[in-house]
């Protein structure tokens, strides 16, 4: 359990730990990208649950579940902070884990992106897009409306782009083609009919940021993106500063894992985690640092 | 349990019922689709498995106690022939379920299209298409060099063409664009380099019947695909006959079920299982066919 109220000397001992990350597959790499971005001097614990992959077809009760049992795990290994960085068990965990684990910094996916859109939109016409699960949920609608309470909003479940992204089809003419077939709907076709369209498109689920090139060409130009990503790297970078847990650059001499350092724990078929995990994080992923674990 | 070598009255009554089939989700409907057009007289019980699918990423040993539990539900509810309408549970668990089940006709998606493409080629050049999981299980292959152990075979994992058959992208330039992707290295471009290419194509996953018409165009005409679903089809209906358990069409008068009638159950989101189970199987799913059950 982690507290900031602690004596100096496990202040300073919390905060060379990793950061705990964790997604039902490898989507929530792309947070793990921004958060190294962000954030150079943290070391970083990922858990992709493959084996239950993919919790969109899940209950709440079960997702919940598996949820907690991951966070039990990565708090057993040691972490200063919890990032849940996939949008089915934010939407279906958050208050659970934040109940269980009352000492530990938890951040979810599903509000910085919220924030993030509410921020940017200048007309209020926001669009978000999911995978059919997060959308049917309405976790990022029901987000924006606390915030804007008179936001126009379009959602809109994008199925493909998840495989898309997993099969490494990032861009070119097949990319935004099938992003202009789900896109066209909310933006170029009411736009030629003269029509509102949103400014502002939330990427509401942890594949979509791959696909940022293509979404955005078919979008246009006037709209703003919105990389949940890269927003709950920016809550937690704040959480942990205020919470003063961020490592700074000078003090690396007691730390037990290297600046940028990270280790992945999977459930299930190493191998295909390793490679589709090197597609999302842009580097590769040395064999040793991933390890299976069972839950 | 059931057998052929029960006095008559118990087959009559055998012959009324259903036969059974499962897979992890909708893609099993293009089997029980051919089955329906094959064996018009005959009723079905269908189980898609969607609350524990996707099976390719799961375990040999996972999938093999799935089938297990799924096949003595079927077997309570009474069929008189099981069709393991899935490729991953057919290599991971055909051999189990004829020992649990040894009373009972059991027939595999995968050595009828494997047999099917081995009458089919003149060349003895076979390729293969299916997800990435039936590829690198290799079951299609052995069992087509069991046959013929002269063939060329060529084998691709194509996982693409699944979401693209759920999310209804069946033809037009996009899925032609996709399928040429994957398909291009082994037609196109080999052909265009003067090279030999297969005379026959596999569509060894249940989903890719829905995409016959694009997959045909792009390998070309002169390649014949092999569809597993009504390879499969065809076998069940040859073992139905020759274990006289074919109901006939005249006598309808003591059948519990209609002839064409499906009755489905499902172990997770009823709605969602509907909408797909429909645009697999091409007809209207009255909600009141569908059940959801607990495994």
């Amino acid at each position: 359990m982690i507290t900031t109220h602690g004596i100096s000397s496990d202040l300073a001992q919390l905060r060379e730990l990793p950061i705990g990350l964790f997604d039902s597959g490898v989507g929530g790499m792309t947070v793990l990208n921004a958060m190294r971005r962000l954030l150079p001097n943290e070391s970083f614990l990922y858990l992709g649950d493959t084996a239950r992959m993919p919790y969109g077809t899940k209950s709440v009760e079960t997702v919940r579940r598996y949820s907690l049992q991951i966070a039990e795990l990565l708090v057993s290994r040691g972490i200063k902070l919890l990032v849940v960085a996939c949008n089915t068990a934010t939407a279906a965990a958050l208050p659970a884990l934040r109940e269980a684990f009352p000492g530990l910094g938890i951040i979810g996916a599903v509000e910085p992106g919220a924030r993030a859109a509410c921020r940017a939109t200048k007309s209020g016409r926001i669009a978000v897009i999911a995978t059919s699960s997060t959308i049917r949920g309405r976790a990022y609608e029901n987000a924006i409306l606390s915030i804007l309470p008179n936001a126009e909003l379009s959602t809109l479940a994008c199925p493909l782009f998840v495989s898309m992204a997993e099969d490494g089809l990032l861009e070119g003419p097949l990319a935004e083609g099938l992003a202009a077939r789900y896109l066209d709907q909310i933006f170029r076709i009411p736009r030629e009919q003269g029509l509102d369209t949103p400014d502002t498109l939330v990427l509401a689920c942890t594949h979509f940021p791959l696909l940022r090139g293509a979404i955005s060409r078919v979008a246009g130009s006037g709209v703003t993106l919105v990389d949940s990503a890269n927003n709950t790297a920016r809550e937690a970078k704040a959480l942990l500063e205020s919470s003063h847990l961020a490592r700074s650059a000078g003090r690396s001499a007691g730390m037990q894992l290297c600046p940028g350092s990270v280790r992945f724990l999977t459930t299930d078929d190493v191998p295909r985690f390793t490679r589709l995990g090197e597609l999302f994080l842009g580097i590769p992923i040395a064999p040793c640092a991933v390890e299976l674990v069972e839950l």
